[in-house]
């Protein structure tokens, strides 16, 4: 294990909190709102990060352990800081709350342990939704895309933020492979904050549901969330571009340098436009009857499915109150999430089209032994490692999120509370059923599972390992 | 495919389930009642049956894809001639629900649609619960050991119809296996008859819920399950051997012939042991309020804790009235289900023990990419054909799960409900939560959730695969 190159990267990652700061800071002098929790906490990053960041590393041995342990004690550290301007402000008192409402910002989940969030004060809100905006594409690719890194081995730390079953580089090297990530990213988020702006939003709302969608996050200002707006055409923008967002950027790329041709028959693609035509259909027919018509379900049902499938978890209704069959198809889209490379959370629809396509050659498998019958993906066949690590990581998924609400049944709330609160956190969608619906709020929790909620939430954005690898005794040997 | 093997042997299905009739027949003389549903049933089974089984294959040729169909196909016939008495008796007069009622039997699921199982004749009765014991040990794996089959070819039918990871032979001949394997399986009935009849309770509750404890099946004479008993022994006897008909068989051979140390070394039984020990302590700790006392507790806790992880559903509580945690807890458990090789459903205890252990050689393996790690059980590397088999296994499980779920959700009932109505279902568990307690009836469902649930139980209980190939075209093409 190389220590001084992960916390001299950690150092670097505090760093840029305190740069990132700025941003809330300035909103909160525009409003005539007190600077100091922002000024303290960029000094709470500052003083540890610069001399961490100053770190002479003996040797620049970089290995795939290195990247996931600078993500995982990466991310942690920073939401600690995070939460600071929450407590400072006054606005979270409970500093186990503000890292709630921190972590549950940069995982981009949309959970709140908050009862009215339109109380908050403009810098402190203004930093919550931005959270969502650094946390979706992620921080470490953010600090790749402006710093000069460690070169090429800087992969490592990409594979370890960025989302998905295999995560390839756009372009050969690293850096600039997150800089056009980036720069799609921004084009996407000002393109929606223009368009929200014309649909009558004010300027503060439409770029912080913009960041919100972005990040496919899901908080909002707004206590009813968007259905607060209560207009078709912000219900069409907001639920087409969760939809975009959700979609592998490397397809954007693709369109950038014209290879239109390539980028329409990627297979995965197909697959979520599939899940989203099916689910919004049938879902609009299961709540015709509340919504007197078709048509006006459909508005509902678009919405509702693009918010979740791509985990970002607004809302334009209370879908507890919707029928059995909508509500189960919501849960089944918070397993199945967006697709790989996206912001979006979720086993990731390319996780769950290998799974599926898989399944049917084991049945091919059983009726001739004897022949190699492959899984193919976009024509290629895939490696039998790859399908061995999605499978493995189903099965850990699996497990975290039963685990997860068996814990927090200690707090007594019902079976569907729960395990759709665990849910929502390890699939960073935001809202549950039942208590934690999209009128609830996750401060019914007792500390412990609030705990247990941050930790489902990191591990669902991160993809589980380099979040499990900080517990693991062997992580931290030398070599 | 070789199609007269295949109806050669759902002939001999046939017709054992016509000799295997004369039981209840023999009941239903004995206490006054028309044998005539019976009958006709016999009837129903030997028409087509006696030609079937005397077709001669043109080729002796039998491969995996025979093994799985015989299966497959043998159990649903067998299912549709085993409900002919419930209706013709008059007892259930619905068809439908007496397919429900006898898959949930021969599947040892144990899930009922009746409102009042009390009301039931004695024929019928005796009938329902035969149904667990022939279902426990496999009807394929019962001809097996009485008749002379195709010689060693008919491992590919045991392979189909015993539960697990990987099913081996005891000794070399498939034939004397299935013996050993009915012969234990006999004594331990027997004996637990003899204990129960000790107890205070009647010859034919105790033959019967004998049979339901083998097959780990969960039906009762009494709409109290073993509640009404109200007796701390007849508990303890139940829970015990519960526990034991969830153990596999291949250690009580090993037993048997004087391999003690080989049986208790085994990893399996184990974690089984393990995972039984923690949830009875921390489900009592949980529900001790409720009972006035840990020691009063640990009895209701232990008798539930073996009755879900074997699968089995009978209760001397309902607990849909516990705290969530003990509710979460039966959840987990019902996943997790017992050993291979046992008469249990569930994921079987070896396929979760595998899964864990690949999670770890999962993060070794991503901390030192070069090295080579082996998943180890009993000792031995497991191949990692295997692994991939059991993590495919997990996938197709969930799937099933959670389709079903989505479909019995069109009926409206709470998530709870249809949750955990698929998942007692596909686990071969009998009772879930909310409606599904085991107070509750699987009656309020709609026909379409009764045939769903009715493939689930058969999915469940032959282990998926069997099943799905029937409804899987390449299956029938000629090789």
């Amino acid at each position: 294990m190389n220590h001084r190159i992960v916390w001299r990267t950690v150092g670097i990652v505090l760093l840029a909190a305190a740069a990132l700061l700025l941003l809330p800071l300035i909103t909160a002098l525009y409003y005539h709102e007190s600077p100091v929790p922002f000024l303290i906490a960029m000094g709470a990053a500052v003083v540890p990060g610069l001399p961490l960041a100053f770190l002479k590393p003996k040797r620049s041995l970089y290995t795939a352990r290195e990247g996931f342990v600078i993500v995982g004690a990466g991310w942690i550290i920073l939401s600690l800081i995070a939460a600071l301007p929450f407590t400072l402000s006054g606005d979270i008192p409970n500093y186990l709350d503000a890292v709630f409402e921190t972590v549950s910002g940069l995982t981009t989940t949309g959970s709140t342990i908050l009862n009215d969030v339109e109380a908050l004060s403009r810098g402190v809100q203004f930093w919550r939704l931005f959270c969502h905006w650094i946390g979706g594409m992620g921080i470490l690719v953010f600090i790749m895309a402006v710093l000069p890194m460690a070169g090429n081995r800087s992969m490592h730390i990409m594979r370890a933020e960025v989302p998905g079953p295999t995560v390839g580089k756009l372009v050969p090297r690293a850096r600039q492979t997150a800089r056009i990530l980036y720069l799609l990213y921004l084009i996407l988020t000002l393109v929606e904050t223009a368009l929200l702006k014309l649909g009558g939003m004010s300027f503060f709302d439409a770029v912080l549901h913009a960041f919100a969608t972005a990040g496919t996050g899901g908080f909002s200002t707004r206590a009813l969330s968007v259905g607060y707006f209560n207009s078709a055409y912000i219900d069409a923008v907001i639920g087409t571009f969760m939809l975009l967002f959700g979609v592998n950027f490397s397809l954007y790329y693709l369109l950038l340098i014209g290879s239109w041709k390539q980028a329409f028959k990627n297979e995965e693609l197909r697959w979520y436009v599939g899940v989203v035509v099916f689910a919004t259909v049938t879902i609009a027919i299961s709540i015709m009857q509340q919504y007197g018509g078709f048509g006006h379900a459909l508005r509902y049902s678009y919405f509702q499915v693009s918010s979740i499938i791509t985990t970002t978890g607004f809302s334009t209704a209370d879908f507890t109150q919707w029928p059995a069959y909508a509500q189960s198809m919501l849960v089944l889209l918070m397993f199945i999430g967006g697709c790989a490379g996206s912001t979006a959370g979720g086993l990731k629809v390319s996780r769950v089209m290998l799974l599926c396509k898989d399944t049917l050659t084991e049945l091919r498998r059983m009726l001739r032994p004897r022949s190699v019958e492959h899984v193919r993906m976009d024509g290629k066949a895939v490696e039998t490692g790859t399908l061995r690590a999605v499978q493995g990581y189903f099965f850990v998924y699996l497990l975290l999120l039963l685990v997860g609400t068996l814990i927090i049944s200690l707090d007594g709330m019902d079976f569907t509370t729960n395990f759709t609160a665990s849910l929502a956190c390890i699939s960073n969608v935001g809202p549950g059923l039942a208590l934690v619906g999209p009128m609830g709020s996750f401060s019914v929790f007792s500390p412990l599972s609030k705990i247990v909620l941050i930790f489902e939430m990191l591990l669902g954005r991160l993809e589980i390992y380099p979040i499990l690898l900080l517990f693991f005794p062997a992580t931290w040997k030398a070599k």
